[in-house]
């Protein structure tokens, strides 16, 4: 009953402030300018109407400035430019700086968390951070440790914080928040600790809770209504959070929370995905394991769940489910609809109705997903929306201590975090993959809260008779389920991409590259090598007349591991080590801001 | 005797190996395309004969490449190019890269010392370390620890390496090497560690030891001949090392070396200046304390001193005489003269003839210099080469435990390591300086080998009076003793200078900035703001027929001091911190490196 009574009080404070904190933000988001939150907008398109730099003069771009972060390992997410201050992010320790725009970036404020370290060795997959948001004139920074800080957006100082998670128990955060109407939405992390995924609501005004929705558990815990949530148009009924799973393993289920939010204010539903089920060792939870790897449709005032959508029923090869879910307008069949747009890690790219959440398309998004010959299209199956797994490639049939081999992809996705693009202009998803296949051998482990939860050693490399590398850069048309072009490149594209209306998207490469291609073609119109390698996400605004692009290196994240945390043995990193260490022949750890734009 | 027999033993390998050594040297020094030593040339004039970026496009400069060391805290020095390889040295661990300049600076090979942290705390000024230098087809790191290492340039595998110090008693090294002839020569540092200082030269062919001369001491360990040696002309006599020194004093005397090196192969003499006499409360030390604080012109193959001169007898303000020697030809009154011209820390502005010792000039190159009114130019006055102290600033005569106050220039000198540029076209030197003041209380402290040996309590601010910044960079005339132009900067030049044959002068400022002026009227002609803090020194080459300027970011050393080891306590830093503590609103750590050339 707890939640509930939250829920109700979040809701009195809502109507209060509802109006003012939506109108500033989705005013300034609207405005190409300017770049508010991580995702761009709510439908996490990440496609900028800004147009100067384009297709035929992006060929010409400088570097106009840069800014070191002081702080090495991955740098995920992208700075904000909200007015004339730039926004800028660091991993663990968090540092927060806002930059002058109007004064060659220097310094306005500098905000340095005091984070206990012992938070470090409790975060999966580098010390990374995705970056924080704008809203109310604040920015909310979410810290490693779970602690979520609303500063000051002209002064640094701390309005409110509010701690959401405890890292003795392997919460942790790295993921950005979601301003959205009155409320912050926040995730959380530890999937490979046995944490039980949440998404947190809090007020902005106050930093009060408002409601949490946990990934697994009790109806009241999952905010369910059994006779109205559905699944695949079915109601979800009683108990679908605990009753498959066996056992009170839901209480350590995983289903973490760290990936992406996207929104749809006119139908008043927020959109994200959850994590893989813990552990990795799949003999240790049988079931379907409900609601991991799922799509999640909530009420953003409320929490309550309108549809859900678990693509990897009883996963077998940690292919979280969360993340980004791109929404958009677009016909099918001469028909408008809303729909929504999702890369999984495990390979295949869904179309859904996101009002209804009806399953339009599912398909390979690379040729060498193996482990699946694809998902049951058909309404009436009993098997409907379920993906037929390849017994060969079954980490569970094959059992505990048993070495699956060559199951691609590999644990970190066909995509993993980073985020694809979307350009209305093409009506094309611009998506950064992992070309990458992997050796998976669970075996049995015990659950101790605080301690790492996994139990599977992985090798990983890349996709056998293909074209060497680890990774390709594609564009993917989600209504036929088809590859429109792709572009190999030797390292799994880590960073996030942009697309704009001058006919070009933006990504970085591992290596540290810069690119600009061609939206149509793929053809690559620009390169520069920028200080460490990108796993950020590329974002532009403008400033004074001129638009410039940003984008944060700094080498880290799951596929940087062995270079961020300085591990060299091949199954380390949860696999990931050995996969990559060709990566140390071209960069080496960094931190940097690289701020483009056309010669005067 | 040790020395004597070492010293013999070495001249005997000298003669079989001199002569390759030097060719390929040489001749690779000559070649404006590559940079193979740190200074650029034996000279000293980080001169570049390359013109394709002149005063007319250099404005038209951009970012071609970067490169993130991987490392923060400051990065002194510059890299080297040899051939198609450019080498990068990092600050504590010291790594060295050696990249691909036909591959978009792949990383050829990484050598990564293993080094005791204990090291970082007996560093004074920050992990620096001023860079690599390169000859007989090896790569001569010198780490924080005092390991030299030869390295093989095409593989990065160890040839060599050898101790020359103890860290445990406060040995450490931040210089680079000097590579001549047969010999490698290297420093030491410690002189706030009551470290004896000592210049040491070893083999190039396998590092074995070829001679040593220490600062102070008997004449054995100070390689002077009593009759020979001349000080302004006159034989220094016997036991100058000594004879100024109060009782054993001299043993814990400093002078040490961490400084810049130039040679003239011609006279077979290689330059470089001895740093402040220990400790820093002058009253522990009566006497003028030779040959701390010293210019000196020693035989390359043997070591033997041929010429000295102390330019500030009895040291009271930490004026270490370290800073380069700068070689020139030049004509004085129709005269060619050899030269050597010097910018000491005291403020002074020293010309040599560097064949006999002569002091021709020594003038002021900051007005804001106060604690003398200048040097004894008169042969026959038995002042002569002093400098007159003003007793004002004479923190001896105020005495222990008094705090002399408004002391131009502080400590870190009207210029400290930061190495000054030189063109024959204009004949001018191009001097980043340091507009800096301070107060100074001495006090009693006593010697604890490997523990600090300071006996000072220091603050610095501006210089008073003046244009509100603390530091300038200048075009000085050597043979009048005139300041030609000066530009005011809010921070000291802690960046060296390069000068090119394109008729502009570079150089670094501590907030990020890479600046391009005109050599003849200091016009600022392009500027652009790097990663972080440049403490780094500029340098140029060519590659398939296109100049390339490169410069290290990554604020730190003495003035960065309080960014670099988070200090905050304005007294800290020995005095630093206080002093550059609007720093931190311009910029953060960093560590990379940006190469700019001309557009396509
Ligand atoms: O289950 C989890 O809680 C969890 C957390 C995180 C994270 O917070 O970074 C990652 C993952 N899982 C994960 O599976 C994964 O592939 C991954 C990649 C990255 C990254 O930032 O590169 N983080 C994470
Ligand atoms: O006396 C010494 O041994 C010694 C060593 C060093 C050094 O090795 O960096 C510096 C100094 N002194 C010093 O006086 C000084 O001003 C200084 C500045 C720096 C620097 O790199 O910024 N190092 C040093």
């Amino acid at each position: 009953m707890r939640s509930i009574k939250l829920m109700t009080s979040g809701l009195a404070l809502c109507v209060a402030s509802t109006a003012w904190a939506n109108d500033d933000l989705t005013s300034k988001m609207d405005d190409p300018a300017q770049w508010v939150i991580q995702t761009g907008d709510y439908a996490n398109q990440r496609y900028s109407e800004l147009d100067q730099i384009n297709k035929d003069n992006v060929k010409d771009l400088q570097v106009a400035w840069t800014f070191s972060t002081g702080v090495l390992r991955g740098h995920e997410g992208s700075p904000l430019v909200i007015g004339d201050i730039m926004y800028v992010h660091t991993p663990f320790p968090n540092i927060v700086y806002a930059l002058d725009l109007n004064d060659d970036g220097k310094i306005i404020w500098k905000y340095e968390p005091k984070q206990d370290p012992d938070v470090i060795p409790v975060m999966c997959c580098d010390t990374v951070n995705r970056g924080v948001a704008y809203a109310d004139g604040k920015i909310f920074l979410h810290q490693a440790d779970t602690k979520v800080v609303a500063l000051d957006a002209m002064t640094g100082e701390v309005a409110w914080e509010v701690v959401n998670g405890d890292p003795a128990k392997g919460e942790t955060n790295t993921a950005t928040v979601l301003p959205v109407k009155d409320k912050v939405i926040v995730g959380i992390s530890g999937g490979e600790f046995g944490v039980r995924g949440s998404v947190t609501a809090y007020n902005i005004a106050d930093g009060s809770l408002a409601w949490r929705a946990y990934s697994m558990g009790p109806d009241e815990d999952i905010l369910v209504d059994p006779e109205n949530t559905t699944h695949l148009g079915t109601p979800v009924g009683a108990d679908s959070g605990t009753n498959t799973w066996e056992g009170d393993q839901w209480m350590i289920g995983g289903g973490t929370t760290w990936g992406w939010y996207s929104a749809d204010l006119e139908e008043n539903l927020m959109y994200y995905g959850t994590g893989n089920p813990s552990t990795w060792n799949p003999a240790q939870r049988p079931g379907d394991n409900r609601w991991s790897m799922t799509i999640m449709a909530r009420d953003i005032d409320t929490g309550e769940a309108k549809w859900f959508y678990q693509m990897t029923p009883h996963d077998e090869w940690d292919y979280d489910g969360i993340n980004e879910m791109i929404l958009t307008d677009q016909e099918i069949d001469g028909q408008p609809r809303k729909l929504l747009t999702h890369f999984d890690r495990n390979g295949l790219g869904y179309t859904l109705d996101r009002v209804t959440g009806e399953l339009l398309v599912a398909d390979k998004y690379d040729p060498a997903v193996n482990w699946t010959t694809g998902v049951d299209m058909d309404p009436n199956s009993e098997n409907y929306g379920r993906p037929a797994v390849v017994a060969e490639y079954s980490t569970e049939q094959n059992g505990e201590d048993v070495n699956s081999t060559g199951i691609c992809p590999a644990a970190l996705g066909s995509k993993d975090q980073q985020p694809a693009a979307y350009s209305p202009k093409t009506e094309m998803f611009y998506v950064p993959t992992n070309h990458v296949c992997m050796d998976y051998e669970p075996f049995r482990v015990s659950y101790t809260a605080g301690q790492p939860y996994v139990g599977a050693t992985l090798a990983m490399y890349p996709a056998p008779d293909s074209h060497g590398g680890m990774g390709n850069f594609i564009a993917w048309d989600n209504i036929a389920g088809e590859i429109k072009w792709s572009i190999p490149e030797q390292f799994s594209v880590w960073s996030g991409a942009l697309a704009t209306a001058g006919d070009i998207v933006f990504y970085g490469t591992l290596e540290g590259y810069l690119k600009a291609v061609d939206s149509e073609t793929g053809d690559e119109l620009y390169k520069f090598k920028t200080p460490s390698g990108i796993i950020g996400n590329v974002m532009t605004y403008q400033h004074e007349d001129k638009q410039y692009i940003g984008i944060l290196s700094g080498i880290g994240g799951w596929a940087g591991i062995g270079l961020a945390a300085g591990l060299t043995n091949p199954n380390d990193g949860l696999g990931a080590v050995g996969g990559y260490a060709a990566l140390s022949d071209y960069t080496a750890l960094g931190g940097q801001l690289t701020v483009f734009s056309l010669p005067n």
